[in-house]
């Protein structure tokens, strides 16, 4: 059987019937092998259980302005799966539920609408499961298609969003709100599952609050998803998503490695997403061993400038040199500049200035920078002045994101080299060649753990709204143990949230999880970097396997934070 | 157990020992278990077989010109072996046998060495197996590595070519032929191996003429390696790489298209690895099914322009902006521009006037060019025409090979696009992604088909210096059935040529298998790219899987060559 993806982009309003999306040839075979894989759930779920409240909770930070911002959720205990008598589940209610994809990609989404399905259907037989379309504006304009086992079917243990797809709008209005309302209303709901990144979330308690507040009954259960792996506290310790798309990425830069080496010519820049932290450049570190790896946030913690970076990788470039390796590979984080305070006063005086001053070609302009950021902008390669001054968004701003970090380092080190060779200190070849690892890691096929996760994610946030909660965001944990011994339960979004002034008025946040650099990982990959550097460790941990011991392992930051031993 | 694969491009002069190898953090856990995946072997070589000899063979092209150029060589039959009394393989000689990696990396070249090693050890007891270090240079200077049981180990059924490291230098001058005497006398070598590609073959075939001609004992057989899948014919039905080199680009392309569906913003346009010939786009196309393919040998063949290309493009994406999708995903091979004429043409003036004219600000040298030539010109990007100004060789030769397609294709659909748009014949929007998939496909873990069938070419390849041949290609055939029933041979390199005039003389050259617009693959693409361009039929291989029946199939590009479905 080869099941065909629904079109969702398309027109939906009519569902293929099962048959014409069976054509043989839509599927491949390791995508057919994958659809009829079961996923196991943590004990607790499999059996009759109850839902336990444990103390109350506070805010990560200010907890009297998240008070005074959620006035009716504030303060809510996390709860707790338990095995006991199931007497919620016996009700057997017939619910009307809905769920919504936010933001980017990352695998597993579609097993997290597996998992809320199937607790439907073993719970509470007879609920509706509403999927919204395109992200919180199809809860706006309740824009939905009805889930049935069919229409899921296709679609379990795939990658991307396309089931129902995403979007970035956000619910923050009191128009939007009463659009949400409208709907909620309209569809007669019981709930609503958001699954997304930290924005997602925050926006997903905002909801819960106003619904509260106006005597909806329309709960809401927030999911952890973002490749990035920023979303993370204690009681979720991963989103989903991140594993699938270290593992791809790992598995790239893994075969440069052995590119490189076997080559012996060239360096790799390959820069990996991450805008915000440096999760994913970090965790393929620890999996493969580069010879450098530059993390935003130790970057950020030392002060770092452009110049000193530069420096970094020459000299260990350099040292190369003298072991005689013409080759090596180098991961950089997206983000990266982002993290250079230098940078961002330069492009902060450069929205100002080129704001009212014409480009000249002879350079007048330029007299309006400070001599730092002058200094800095003479050092940039002219690919990237260019940029900086051409470039620029409807509001004249400078693109940072556009930038192609790991093109411009290569010019910079190229021409650090050509410095120190003129001066004698260095000898070999240098030859950079660029890589981004982007798009190819957001939609594969759920690594075993993702598409385990996410089923007990959604399996749980079923239960949650089945109980009654809102305002919490599905959280499983225990992951280093067995499937069966995970636990799962709800975390309090407001106890993951802080405050952040914009405009003059205190916005809720929850905190992005930066790359700690006390915690586990960064130590483990610090601890060893420097004999990456000029020994060659490479590993290539090959594509992602769905057999096998090798198919199970988790993440190496997972682990570390776990304390499991990597 | 996790050996580390020793250091080849530092010095390997002194050869790690085993326990120092096994560094239990070096491999991955799939590296480690590829390690000890034993292999499968063809019935007739894993049982006593002898060696008959086919039909005297004649040439690819212009015989009586390949006769005079290999006197000794021409005409001589293919090998096969047959089930027999192994007389040959009973006489146990010590042989000294070489082997060298020539050309750029292919999935599956370890276990090429590690099927002549095993050959040697079964059938030929105390035989000395020398690596050439670094490609053809290294039997020229008689660079080489004694491999052993311990030494060849941790690359059994691993990627790169980081065993012995590879190089692109040939044995051409008299002096060069001498050098590679010396070696052969200086080691008493009974036979060498050269790994490579068309030029790597023809060159092999050059040295065992040479060796036969000067009466060294010297054997020399070819094996056929690249990614590219351009050496082929019909007792070569493939070469070594391509299968697994297009199965890690179509696992990447099918995970973009599951983003560009469930984004349903983007045309992601990804150029593929294939200079001279599209197989590599043409096997991608047919795994994944997206919405466009271009074929060099297509647009050769219809003598295209570039503006022709372009409003193909254009007009499948005005297709499907009517139909409701602004996204969709175009593959592009590398060497595109190389089949379209006027680009040639172009390319050809400019290195003529840029040689003689000075690049006025004014645009006065461009009266140079001719009409079409420079109307051509004036169609192109403002990148492309600086690159092509700019950017040239030492010999002051336009890089043609520098220029990105990809990103020169999406500015002049965007350009297309933007007339229509105000002419009223496009209403949706337009954003394009660039990707370039090269050097994460050469090196990756070689799937198991690549696995078996290098292990049979090498095991092959031994069998055959055993038994005395030179100047044959080994030639593993009947792919199709199960590999009990695969044949094992040789092909004589020289059935395989034809010549080039170069310098007013004759060159052999083995010419290169182009996609044969009248074949099976092009034809079978051929007759569904119109439905894949409006529908979504996108399939998303996923990762290369080693165990279960997804792990043994062979690409479309071979079984449809061979007759078998797809």
């Amino acid at each position: 059987m080869a099941p065909s993806p629904m079109q969702v982009n398309g027109d939906i309003s009519v569902v293929k019937s099962p048959v014409m999306g069976r054509l043989a040839t839509v599927y491949s075979d390791v995508q057919n092998s994958r659809l009829d894989h079961s996923l196991p759930l943590p004990k607790v779920i499999k059996n009759r259980f109850d839902v336990v409240d444990g103390p109350a909770s506070s805010a990560a930070g200010n907890p009297d302005e998240i008070a005074k911002l959620f006035p009716c959720l504030y303060g809510q205990p996390s709860a707790l799966l338990v095995p006991g008598d199931g007497s919620k589940q016996a009700s057997e209610q017939k619910l009307k539920i809905g769920v919504v994809l936010s933001g980017g990609q990352a695998p597993g989404g579609h097993n997290v609408i597996s998992g809320i399905f199937d607790y439907l259907q073993e719970h509470c037989k007879g609920t509706t499961l509403y999927g919204f379309k395109g992200g919180p504006a199809g809860i706006m304009k309740c824009k939905y298609v009805t889930l049935t086992s069919e229409y899921i079917y296709p679609y379990r243990n795939q990658g991307g969003f396309d089931m129902i797809c995403s979007g970035r709008d956000k619910i923050e209005t009191q128009e939007q709100f009463k659009q949400a309302q409208e709907t909620a209303l309209k569809l007669d709901l019981d709930g609503i599952v958001v699954i997304g990144g930290d924005d997602s979330n925050t926006n997903a308690c905002l909801l819960a609050e106003n619904f509260r507040r106006n005597n909806l009954k329309t709960r809401v259960i927030g999911c952890p998803k973002t490749i990035d792996g920023d979303l993370k506290c204690k009681e979720v310790p991963t989103s989903f998503g991140f594993d699938t798309a270290c593992k791809i990425y790992a598995e790239m830069i893994g075969n440069v490695m052995t590119d490189a080496r076997s080559t012996g010519k060239y360096y790799h820049f390959v820069r990996l997403m991450g805008r915000a932290a440096s999760h994913i450049t970090l965790e393929c570190a620890l999996q493969t061993h580069p010879n450098i790896t530059l993390i935003g946030e130790e970057v950020a913690s030392k002060k770092e400038t452009l110049k000193n970076v530069t420096n970094y990788i020459a000299d260990v470039i350099c040292k190369r040199g003298e072991l005689g390796y013409s080759y090596g590979v180098i991961l950089i984080p997206e983000g990266l500049i982002d993290f250079i305070p230098e940078v961002q006063q330069l492009i902060a005086e450069l929205n100002e200035v080129l704001a009212h001053e014409t480009v000249d070609e002879g350079g007048l302009w330029k007299q309006k920078l400070t001599t730092q950021s002058l200094q800095l902008f003479e050092l940039l390669p002219t690919a990237i002045q260019e940029q900086l001054m051409l470039e620029r968004d409807p509001h004249g701003n400078v693109q940072v994101a556009k930038i192609e970090t790991e093109k411009m380092l290569i010019e910079m080190v190229e021409a650090e080299l050509e410095q120190r060779k003129k001066a004698g200190n260095y000898k070999a070849h240098f030859q950079g060649q660029s890589h981004f690892f982007g798009y190819e890691g957001r939609c594969g096929l759920p690594s075993m753990f993702d598409a385990t996760y996410c089923y007990a994610l959604g399996y749980g946030a079923g239960a949650l709204l089945h109980s009654g909660k809102t305002g919490l965001i599905s959280s499983v944990g225990n992951l280093a143990a067995p499937v069966e011994e995970w636990t799962v339960g709800g975390t309090a979004l407001t106890s993951l949230m802080d405050v952040e002034r914009r405009h003059g008025k205190f916005k809720p946040v929850i905190k992005k999880a930066m790359v700690e650099l006390e915690a586990a990982p960064f130590k483990s990959f610090a601890s060893m970097r420097e004999e990456w550097a000029v020994t060659n460790q490479y590993i290539s941990p090959g594509p992602i396997q769905f057999v096998g011991p090798e198919s199970d392992k988790l993440n190496h930051t997972l682990m570390l934070e776990l304390g499991v031993h990597a």
